[in-house]
């Protein structure tokens, strides 16, 4: 299959990391997360998210989502997130049964939720008749690509504690959108006062490997065993801390996220003003939204493979990834500039 | 950390395994399964399990335990397992939260279960206030180093069908059980009767990777969604399928089984007749579980890690792994006998 | 407290079920219903369901419709209700704790789905990241007051099977539907082709007691362990079994639901053309959902207890009982008006 | 059916209880506990339990015993239980479901914990692999008709909190414990310092209903959500909570559970003696543990319905009732004493 544009989860493994899993292969180490790269990741994540971070490596995104979420809130909870978000839409039910807790959705023109939305539904406070809102969930960047600014966030923050809340980050492409704002992960969540974050690596270069850190430190409490009951415990953490490390210790997740982000912001250049083509969301990131006919990206999936976002409505993703290369984006538009071109003069 | 005796999991990733990873880290592939790696698998599964068994990889032993279980039963329903069984003693209660059943526990002598031992649980059945048994869980190798026979297999599956349960197997340490009693996979689990098997790659050899193996072709309907649903779906499994291709394929499993089980049987020959030491069961796969004294043991331990299995008792227990080597055994069982004979002559 | 409009939980028992009650109180009966009572109730629901109906006595509404969806799905499967729907706004989340299985909910204008408004949840069908949906669950009478025709039911019903889900009918308040339909329950259930049925006695003259009616012979299978480790198993099941028996062998039901009914009936004609107050919604059964300004309920509140039903659109809900009198109306309405009155005096 | 000695559920209703129902009967109520027979019995309770006690009733004592435990932990935590607790042996896994919590089990001489025999669970404390214990449950009086000292409950407890841990009372039959150790229910609850009780009603005349009565004041917190959503919230509660007004206000509790503690000596005395009759178990409340031979027992019941507690070691269980007759005892002591005979004489 060669690289096309349908996940940034059909990338392979950075060089570096594979160079990383392969150092980490000496002789014995403690399983479960004794083992001294995990022991090193926790100092290491210290120095990029602050001095309270503590970071618990798991499987994978599903998995970081719910632990965040399950250490935040009680089954009478209930969790507020925007209706495209991840954990409402792609995880199989998996917050529901797992923590057996509600999830409170939002309609959102992109993606982003702000306090007004948040607020229809914080009525029946008190009532026992109705799940608690506990949780605020954002993603960071989000499913359709964009992003929260820095202060969108504190504000987002303020409100959902003073709201008795607490606010969870879904960093799947945490790294993409530290280097879109220009900022670390430490100004991104613990300084705006984030509670918890997914903190993703498999969609930018890691083999296998995303993790939960926790910032505040009373979710800390029996995570331990949390993790463990979830299935979510590594016996060989080292080889996925070890992967964290190479990702975190030389800029590789910068590296990596700027070049994929860049690759969308070469492929948005060279369709946003292709005919009968319209762009839906602000490319923030690494994916690029497209309106186009029912037609076109039909056959254009005869050559690449790629999701319809929306079938109804036409709306494709294109994702893009740390080994995507520029000849690739060329290829593509040629690609569909020729059947758009058909399509265009057929009618 | 040098080679030890603590767990099959303390070793690393076999030389075969790792360069299959970098091996399939070309270009892109489709995530969650659709990759051709893991189509590759399925189809090798078949050679080594028959026609009728799918492969589903999952992220770890726990994981690939419940999620057989939960596809087995639905939770007013019971699991029969022995008292040392893994999915008892050593998940955190992962069964009972992630399926909601009960556990029904029988003491053993050896990690065996038996019909008779079964028979204690069977009563109640169609009385409402009940949790109805469903499935029987056995080990095979057992959590203390022993083995059922094809014959005790097949008696038990029979056991348990003819009392409208379904029988698992876990399996984390199959190849070791295989190779100990010279069968192939498909004779010790679906030709006994064998309705779901959890297939352990991690212990012999793999760097992360566990499977479900679903022999009752009822129990595939909505599997998908309850292995995504219990957070155990992997995006990129390419890497998982290609470590079981390369495990699979060359009978890697077979030689690093075979070299596991020689080297404790090694140690069994070095340590069986050294005064004050006992050895508890049978040595049959990659397992001694000795008791000693506890001043002998506790010392031990200042050199080797490894460990105590009861401490009440004095028993503890060494396992070997694939990467064991004979070099190992002898330094320990010299250090090991410095231990005793100071402790015998001070007596 | 007086007889006002809060609920028709709010009254007390209907004399014929108290009377009930007493003479049930004799002697011994056998618990966990293998009692007389509930014998007699088992067949004297096929009476009014049809042959192949079964009762389950449950103690209150979630219960009911909690059991009755976890008889129909697992946990990655999704119910597909309106977003007014009882299951998804006033059980605090026990349809996601018990069963594990995630709500889709629909915006609707009167609290009543129909096939258009379902099918914009019928994606994803056989997405392993996606939630199955299983189940639509409608309420007979609504949560708004409102009826489902036998033709709109039957025709989703009909949609329902035709995509692989399952019919349940919160029937809450069934009772009242039946009355103002002029049919049968098994019109209204078993002939529309409903899967299972949630049968309310105590919004209408019980004392307390809810039933599960099955339809769908296959859902019979484990139910009486659903019941029980859902806590819903009563023990002197004589005492429910016998206020069922009461308020189905002599029409009190039907007597009671008329007369609640009416008597909503006559509220409404005596509000509908009040100058400033807008109903809502077809007054149907026994609610009258009412917007008034915020200064009139608010001031009514201080005389008689009811809901506000939207409090930021100022809708406020007024039930009927089965011993809601004539002058509990003509009174109730003579103190709205002149509220009303000082009200629109005043601008 | 006459009355017999299969359950004390197997009785009605005392007549007290029916009268105070009728007299709740009474227009209007809020529904869900803010009804004034709640608000009394909140302070009720007090009088009884102590100043720091809250009641919460519920619908029976599986609702009472897995809402109590919910209160106390969380699922990665275990429930330490005598192996006969009807927690573990006949809730149908209700705790397992609900709370995804383990239970941990001892085996017991006569239905009783020691703080010796919780000491076996105590080990893997901190270990993540294990669930870690967190309440110890025990039943006054026991499933076996047995009974714990204030001493040895005070020891259980003080040992209980020593280890972190908190003391769950499962009190379906608390009035009879009570009654025999001539106590209050404070001293046998909050004086010893037992965190939670399920006080119990229906067992020893109540129509339907039960409660759960915290003791420790943190456990207050989300209860009324957990119980909602539990499905153990009553609509019409009135009705619960003026069964339990009339229960507690004049004494009922103890008049009726003085008598059917007293039927049960009476039993015991008159069997005693019998030849090839052997009481298992000190006779201390209102249950009677018998061991007699096969062909004696299952002839018994063809007379008189009863449950058999071991079948294959021959012990039965007769239980007294509120409404035990001082000639229901004497006629079934002659039927059995015909059956004996006449087997005695055969031998």
């Amino acid at each position: 299959m060669n690289r096309g544009f349908g996940s940034d989860n059909h990338s392979g493994i950075s060089p570096e990391i594979l160079e990383a899993i392969g150092k980490a292969n000496t002789v014995h180490a403690l399983a479960y997360g004794e083992d001294e790269y995990t022991v090193a990741l926790e100092k290491e994540i210290k120095r990029h998210f602050g001095q309270q971070a503590t970071i618990y490596p798991v499987f994978n995104g599903t998995g970081a989502n719910v632990l965040c979420i399950d250490a935040m809130l009680r089954s009478h909870n209930a969790v507020i997130c925007a209706e495209t978000a991840h954990i409402n839409v792609d995880e199989c039910g998996a917050p529901q049964r797992i923590t057996g807790a509600k999830l409170l959705t939002v309609a959102t023109p992109d993606g982003k939720l702000t306090p007004e939305m948040i607020k229809q539904h914080l009525h029946g406070i008190g009532f026992q008749h109705h799940s608690q809102p506990r949780v605020v969930s954002v993603a960071q960047s989000t499913e359709l690509g964009t992003l929260y600014t820095l202060k969108e966030l504190k504000t987002l923050s303020d409100f959902v504690h003073a709201n008795n809340m607490l606010l969870h980050i879904d960093g799947a492409r945490l790294a993409n959108a530290a280097v879109a704002l220009g900022c670390t992960f430490r100004q991104m969540t613990t300084d705006i006062g984030a509670d918890a974050v997914s903190f993703g690596g498999t969609k930018n270069g890691l083999m296998m490997g995303e993790s939960v850190v926790l910032l505040n430190p009373a979710l800390n409490e029996d995570f331990l065993y949390r993790r463990k009951q979830a299935m979510q415990l590594c016996s060989k953490m080292r080889f996925v801390s070890a992967q964290f490390l190479a990702y975190l210790e030389n800029d590789l997740w910068r590296r990596n996220a700027e070049h994929s982000n860049a690759m969308a912001q070469l492929l948005y250049q060279q369709v946003k003003d292709l005919p009968g083509l319209e762009i839906m969301y602000p490319v923030q990131v690494n994916a690029v939204f497209a309106k186009l006919p029912h037609e076109v990206w039909t056959k254009l999936l005869e050559h690449y493979f790629f999701y319809d976002w929306d079938e109804a409505e036409n709306v494709v993703r294109w994702m893009c990834s740390f080994d995507t290369q520029k000849e690739d984006i060329l290829q593509f538009v040629e690609c569909l500039k020729g059947i758009l071109n058909d399509y265009n003069n057929k009618k």
